[in-house]
């Protein structure tokens, strides 16, 4: 998996920081995740291929995290865009964005299909033979939702000089790929595990952006690969992210602890903030393995 | 009048150059015309001060003049504005800020005024005791309007050699500026040009993008001091000017004769063109005091 952060600020577009969005490239896919204002120069700055963007998950309807949709989807249509564009965005979107086109009488000559989130509880909004998405429904000031982008278990690989030793016809590899014993030559049932090893653990990324500390959301990220976890305050200012249904460093560090994740990564940061170090080193009071988001800085797990 | 050109390309925003928005500096306002994506950041970059703008002009609303409405009234609010802001533009811009709104939650803190234009006649629309703006209606695939920003004339000015050798009594001096005749200490009636000079002659700026050649907007724009007028084409393409409403710089600079103006400003150049100097040359055969925009220039006049 490789994770672009285009925007990782909080609240507005400045001219060094941008608001949210990142690109996950996951098994072959470019999932664009939220979308500020500015989103479609980040895209081209970063040579991301707009066309191979088919899915488009929005977390929620504060301006910050969606402000550049509409402009994207403009620019799609003006650049000749043929592919279907799927938006997973709370339920509202879809009437800001058909309300924009219909005034300047620029309709999409792309399939463009909106899937509206109104649940409260995880959802699977996505799923193909290698990829799910799920929701995970957070604690913000308006209905919000993280995102959960995981791998699905591949499939078993062969050792082949056991296979060769046990004297296994071809036909059979693909069942013994799927997990399934199978007969050899000799007419003998060999055991799967016997000639086969482990497929690659899956991998999984839990964006969580905006929301207060909530541990409601250990279950659906637990054991993640990566944790993105908002911290908008450091806690010499928490008493401003409770009322704010934000987090702090710290905070965003307990629940990547509890969770059991690999590694956190931090971003959303309040623009208050000069030094970004500050909330590396108050994370790993908590948790060792804490990294910083940072426009244009890209992730590989 | 200072005008900064902050954007003034076609279509969409991209690494280097920006979608439609400036800032008109006349008599100590600072107006705001268009507002493509990004326009809050190119404030910024510009250091243009975010709370000397109290009228917004929007001429249409193709995404690449209004998308970066939303997040600046969002900023505003962010930032703790508390003066008003009007906002004068086509009817339905209303409709879809207040809907964002609604689904952020995020009502603003200062007064948001909305002026829904719908006339297809010029309109005076801002009116104090410096300043008229008035719309010109524009020839464009959907509703639009430019303005026309005229300063009023000014007060004569008292030649004071010719006042002192009048005899004429302080008291009148006010009436003096405003033209009239008055009597001197002698009670001779003296005539007000022969102690006062004419004014400075008012400037004017017209602004006018998008649109097709039309000879339609000549008596509204007629003497002005500056013509910003779009040409997103040169000739080569005219077969594209047509269809899209849309004008080539040969035919910005003939409704800039026609309309006796002293200068013309070209822009919205569509970014298939790398040689911005082409425009400028194709229409200097016709009007001879043509300048270019350009993202980031300032022109003062």
């Amino acid at each position: 998996m490789k994770l672009n952060i285009l925007g990782c600020y909080s609240a507005t577009p400045r001219v060094n920081t941008n608001s949210t969005s990142q690109v996950l490239e996951i098994k072959n896919h470019l999932f664009l995740i939220d979308c500020g204002e500015g989103t479609q120069v980040l895209l081209r700055k970063h040579k991301i291929k707009f066309n191979r963007i088919k899915h488009i998950f929005i977390s929620h309807l504060h301006g910050d995290h969606f402000f550049g949709l509409v402009g994207l989807i403009s620019t799609f249509r003006l650049l000749g865009r043929e592919a279907d564009l799927h938006i997973h965005a709370p339920k509202g979107l879809k009437e800001v964005i058909v309300l924009q086109m219909k005034l300047s009488e620029s309709w999409t000559n792309y399939n463009l299909y909106f899937h509206e989130l109104t649940a409260t509880t995880s959802q699977l909004i996505f799923e193909d033979d290698k990829v799910e998405v799920h929701t995970i429904p957070l604690d913000h000031r308006i209905y919000t939702n993280g995102f959960l982008f995981k791998e699905k278990p591949g499939e078993r690989k062969l050792d082949m000089n056991a296979v060769l030793n046990a004297n296994i016809d071809v036909a059979y590899y693909r069942k013994l790929k799927q997990g399934f014993d199978v007969p050899n030559n000799n007419g003998q049932l060999i055991q799967n595990t016997t000639v086969t090893l482990p497929p690659e653990s899956p991998k999984s990324y839990a964006f969580c952006s905006d929301t207060a500390y909530t541990e409601a959301i250990l279950p659906i990220i637990n054991n993640a690969t990566t944790l993105y976890h908002e911290s908008t305050f450091l806690e010499q200012h928490s008493k401003l992210a409770n009322p704010t249904k934000h987090s702090t460093a710290k905070q965003a560090a307990i629940i990547a602890k509890l969770a059991n994740v690999q590694q956190l990564i931090l971003g959303h940061y309040s623009t208050r903030y000069h030094d970004l170090n500050q909330f590396k080193i108050e994370a790993e009071t908590i948790f060792e393995n804490v990294h910083l988001a940072k426009d244009g800085k890209v992730f590989q797990f």
